[in-house]
């Protein structure tokens, strides 16, 4: 895993399963972002058994099949698909295709469950909340940026113990490193990735919405730029930032970019500020910045203190065990479908809505 | 001075004189903000002679000259603007009423230098701009959260030396301690300090203009909120964010509040981020939370690496030198006179086209 490289960012946790070997059987299909490592990951750990990859590129289904011993490749998705011993299919597809393949697992009585962004249009959101609400199947989005991130998840506990009184605010910093040569050309087109709010603003409304405890918000307004690579890669946008407020009066910024400058020693300074009447969280995600101490620092000031937690290897991802619970027992605990699909279409919104500066 | 209390903050650095004793007077006249003290200090420790003070009420100009031994109270206003020695009077009166003072001060020859927000209303700006334009006098800003703070002060040199590359976005982040009991009358009242995105916002739309080094910007959006004390302060606005784009293109977002609280160890967590397409700054201007090292830490990240600088006491305050010298010269090197008025013109537009959110 190199820290250095956002897209293949695969946290590895400590095991904790939720259930025995075989009690819940997963497939991974569609391997375009490296995300999926990170998703595989998280169920393994909470006591998923991974049974099938498919990729119709058959290098990438080798290299996860090496880094998954366990796996069987498939010949074709029919053949996952049509598997029912198969209870879920993990994907991270190029963005535009996530819907459809979602669809298809939905269409074969299996729960999803994708990379973020999991919609590139409204249409597709539409099509895919019809489809949960004949089926009852679940289209689960892997939000990384808080899902997979320790000091996101203890910063959602402090809140709900109300070390910070009522939240007023979240403000979000995305920054990620752009690696170029390293990326696919769907990357870099447009139709393909659906554009910056989209693609890793998405995590930015999320965690907007589930710290703030909104069930809804308004794109109030929203940007996007391409400064720097207009003539090499006219279609990329590598800066946004929206401005949402939400219907319990909460505001959020965020910005998100492909900014994260070459001497930085991991691939984003993820930042997230939340300001609550009694006191105030900061999340380092990836990086404490000048020190070497790595990420997962929260620093919480509230009217008993300044406080600093070193929280990595010390809170884990309780995400994926609910998410497998929520499958076998037909809950939502981990994450609720319509609050997938608010964050999902808020940052459509926002990308439909957003003023192009230069 | 107490770094608690934000109202009486007067930071003091080293003496720099860039004048002889008696080569550039002053006076102090309006008292009502104890950043009076701040823009004190910064005159005399750069060379300028106090020689007056008056103030309404007896009790403020006795507690200043206590501090100022060697000023004389003055038995009117009238006495300080008719005396020919003085060249400049500075002020910090109730925000609804600097600008009549300054008028009244131009009015008798000489410069004057307010404590920020230097306006309340857009006729006020329009009155001084004419009286400048009329009399080619001096209507100078004490827009301290960047003048008086050496860790700003360097990130602009930094910017200037290409540090980060071109400026593609200041963040703002102006908390600030509400220390209701300590405060006077005027702060609860609308008319009088105008708003909080006039009264602390100020700062913010300045140190965005500067950093990104725009002449001018547009108002996207604004907010304004009373969360917590509609019923005791029904006036105040705890409350504020803008979202700002430069006229070459930069973004500006910034949030104002009245929310830190108890456990900070001083008046607020100041910060400004400030995104280069080669790298990044972060000023931790009042305190590193967490972190038992004071304020004026300065972060920078670009392609050679992450750095800290700790520059308490490091770099000085060269405004108030440079103010000095532009009086005697005539020449605008500190800051010009379409830069401090336009910092405020943006936000008297940011409040009064702000939303009010609940």
């Amino acid at each position: 895993m190199d820290k250095r490289d956002g897209m293949n960012y695969a946290p590895q946790g400590k095991p904790d399963p939720v259930c025995k070997p075989g009690d819940f059987i997963f497939a991974a299909v569609g391997l375009d972002h490296g995300h999926i490592y990170g998703m595989s990951n998280g169920l393994i750990e909470a006591g998923a058994t991974l049974k099938w990859v498919y990729d119709p590129d058959p290098e990438k289904a080798a290299a996860f099949a090496k880094r998954y011993p366990q796996v069987k490749i498939a010949e074709s998705e029919q053949q996952v698909l049509q598997d029912p011993e198969v209870q879920m299919v993990a994907g991270a597809a190029i963005p535009a295709l996530r819907c459809d393949l979602g669809l298809r697992v939905m269409d074969h009585g299996k729960d999803y469950f994708t990379d973020k962004a999991p919609f590139t249009t409204l249409e597709q959101l539409e099509r895919a909340r019809q489809k949960c609400a004949e089926t009852g199947l679940k289209y689960a989005v892997y939000y990384s940026e808080r899902l997979h991130v320790e000091s996101a998840v203890h910063a959602g506990a402090l809140i709900k113990d109300g070390a910070i009184g009522r939240v007023l605010q979240v403000i979000g910093l995305g920054p990620h490193r752009l690696n170029a040569p390293s990326r696919p050309q769907w990357f870099f087109e447009k139709d393909q990735y659906g554009g910056i709010l989209i693609d890793i603003g998405s995590h930015q409304i999320e965690q907007f919405l589930y710290y703030a405890d909104c069930k809804d918000a308004e794109v109030v307004s929203s940007r996007v730029a391409n400064y720097s690579y207009k003539d090499q890669y006219p279609e990329l946008e590598d800066f946004g930032d929206a401005n949402l407020v939400g219907d319990n009066g909460a505001t959020n910024y965020f910005r998100v970019d492909w900014y994260t400058p070459d001497g930085l020693s991991t691939w984003g300074d993820g930042r997230t500020l939340i300001l609550g009447t009694d006191g105030y969280i900061e999340l380092r995600k990836y990086v404490d910045i000048g020190r070497k101490m790595g990420g997962d620092q929260l620093y919480l000031v509230n009217n008993e203190g300044e406080f600093h937690f070193s929280l990595r290897g010390k809170v884990g991802y309780p995400f994926f065990g609910q998410l497998i619970l929520d499958c076998l027992n037909r809950t939502e605990n981990a994450m609720t479908q319509e609050h997938a699909f608010k964050a999902a279409e808020l940052c459509l919104i926002a990308q439909e809505k957003a003023v192009r500066i230069e």
